[in-house]
């Protein structure tokens, strides 16, 4: 990728690139306002657990620059708001992850209030820096599962586009390609946003990664026929118990792997890991009927007509084979292997 | 429904409403030659397996009275001629049925020309009459499997729109709805043609029938919230074995109702029983790429991806609850039931 998702620029502005442009034009949107940090997180022209997360990181730091504060609790009211302006997406664990991450950074620096921005700019590039490190070791951690000649298929994007750099799945793919040569990928559409077909599409076409766009319901025939070898899908959060919540679609997907016998796993970041939550305190954001009604401002269906949008779903462990992280693996997940790896 | 889906005007027109078009604009088609039928037929203007048959019955009345036939030889080979040129969707078994039943027609009768080509207007007309009257069996044979306050999921369309009138899987939910009165609907939207988002809710608004669309990968959480009481899909072929051919999308709906014990109904007109073919022998129709490429002539992807689209997809029968025909239901379908029920 030629790129990166999202990047703090010298002067205090942050550039990332317009999703909602892919794939058919390369725009970025550069800013230094965190409310349109926020905005850009709300209407999806940034998305991806960890891309947010680094936008959060990111959008606190431009807050503190933009804040005017004269002393260290006026600047730390002033974030307070904005952590909150920032959440604008309930089902991402990244973002309150970030905001809190960096409103201690702010609690718990001295100095006065420059020394603390300063502090905390550096903090959301750390965040960034990071993410690109931990998405390699994603990559490296799940060499072991990933055989010359695989063909992996993949479900929305969790890619190079998801990140900062590289991706989650995105890593797995690439670190394998670059290691064994011959991976192939085939990328499930996900309606009703089709990150699959305007973002992984693009991105794994732009790494040479011979790819293959099917729609959602064709997963059943591509299982049977044996087009592929492993699905490999990432994750907006990832419980105690190995529930992963992930983009609508990935549990029908986990259903029909297993049917099938086909390997399923997860790759996703540390961060994406709640060992507080249960799986029935997780809200499911349902977003607007027209993200299924109208696809590229032209309605599909009746324009009245009634719909269920449900943005992620939930796919239980005995569904997935590994939790693939930046601190390791789990197989068969259970909450007693997933509190020794991240308790 | 207001309008039969293809009709036989008496001055040797066939009126039929244009799908591609719809939900947005109701057009119809009135033509005079059998090859804008094929054509038709070819660019899914007509689409749904009982209604491309009564299109090529239609098809085949309106080549007898181009063919200018002085002797009834004559009229056979040109008959023969429209029965390839009609035959445009290898998968379509029907399309294959009514054009030899036409065949099988004007083979038999007796007479000079012109009487030849009234009996093939008849025969025509009578194909999609017993179309309209084999539904609403269909629909009183469904009865005892659906109870009322019933939420259906369907996908594709076999609604009115797949059939001269009324529907198969349109019958199971108004012949219902007539009954209870409270009978709901989910209707998946069935990429890459979205035939549920454009048909199905359009015919269910119509009849005021409460209908939520869904897109395809939203199934597994449908279920899992127990939006829905049972499926019920039509059908393309249904083989001896119990193998059922139908829309894409279908067999991982079956495996995703099979997991989460949702009841998994066929159901379809007895023409769309093939008791000769093996499930290795069908030939499942690619179509273009464009297809999942281009939505409303727009790309939703890179223009140049690489695409499987595969049309249909097998359904073993160990993943149907039942076959709803209008000859009967046959429950955990094997081929001694099959042929007990269609020999």
């Amino acid at each position: 990728m030629m790129f990166r998702t999202i990047e703090w620029l010298e002067n205090g502005v942050v550039r990332l690139v317009d999703q909602t442009k892919l794939p058919l034009k390369v725009e970025f949107i550069e800013t230094s306002s965190h409310e349109r940090i926020a905005q850009a997180i709300k209407v999806m022209e940034i998305r991806g657990a960890p891309a947010i997360g680094a936008a959060a990181g990111m959008g606190m730091a431009l807050a503190a620059l933009e804040s005017n504060a004269q002393t260290k609790d006026e600047l730390i009211s002033y974030l307070e708001t904005a952590a909150q302006t920032l959440n604008t997406r309930p089902t991402a664990v990244n973002l309150t992850w970030a905001t809190r991450r960096m409103l201690g950074v702010a609690r718990a620096a001295a100095g006065d209030v420059q020394a603390i921005i300063q502090r905390l700019i550096e903090e959301a590039k750390e965040i960034a820096e990071e993410d690109v490190r931990m998405c390699r070791r994603i990559g490296e951690n799940a060499l072991p599962l990933i055989r010359p000649g695989f063909t992996i298929q993949t479900i929305c994007n969790a890619g190079s586009l998801a990140t900062v750099h590289l991706g989650t799945v995105g890593a797995v793919i690439r670190v394998a390609h670059e290691k064994y040569g011959d991976i192939k990928v085939y990328a499930a559409e996900t309606r009703p946003r089709q990150q699959g077909a305007r973002l992984t599409v693009f991105e794994m076409m732009e790494d040479n990664i011979d790819t293959t766009l099917i729609t959602d319901g064709m997963i059943g025939t591509v299982f049977r026929d044996g087009r592929v070898d492993c699905c490999v899908v990432g994750a907006d959060r990832i419980l105690k118990t190995g529930h992963v919540t992930n983009k609508i679609g990935t549990y029908t997907m986990a259903i029909t792997a297993k049917y099938h016998g086909v390997p399923f796993y997860v790759a996703a970041p540390t961060s994406t890991v709640d060992m507080e939550t249960n799986v029935e305190d997780v809200i499911i954001e349902e977003r607007s009927p027209d993200e299924v009604r109208i696809i590229n401002g032209e309605y599909i269906t009746v324009p009245t007509a009634k719909v269920y949008n449900p943005a992620f779903d939930i796919t239980p462990p005995e569904l997935i084979t590994a939790i693939i992280t930046d601190r390791g693996v789990v197989k068969n997940p259970t909450e007693e292997k997933m509190r020794k790896m991240f308790a």
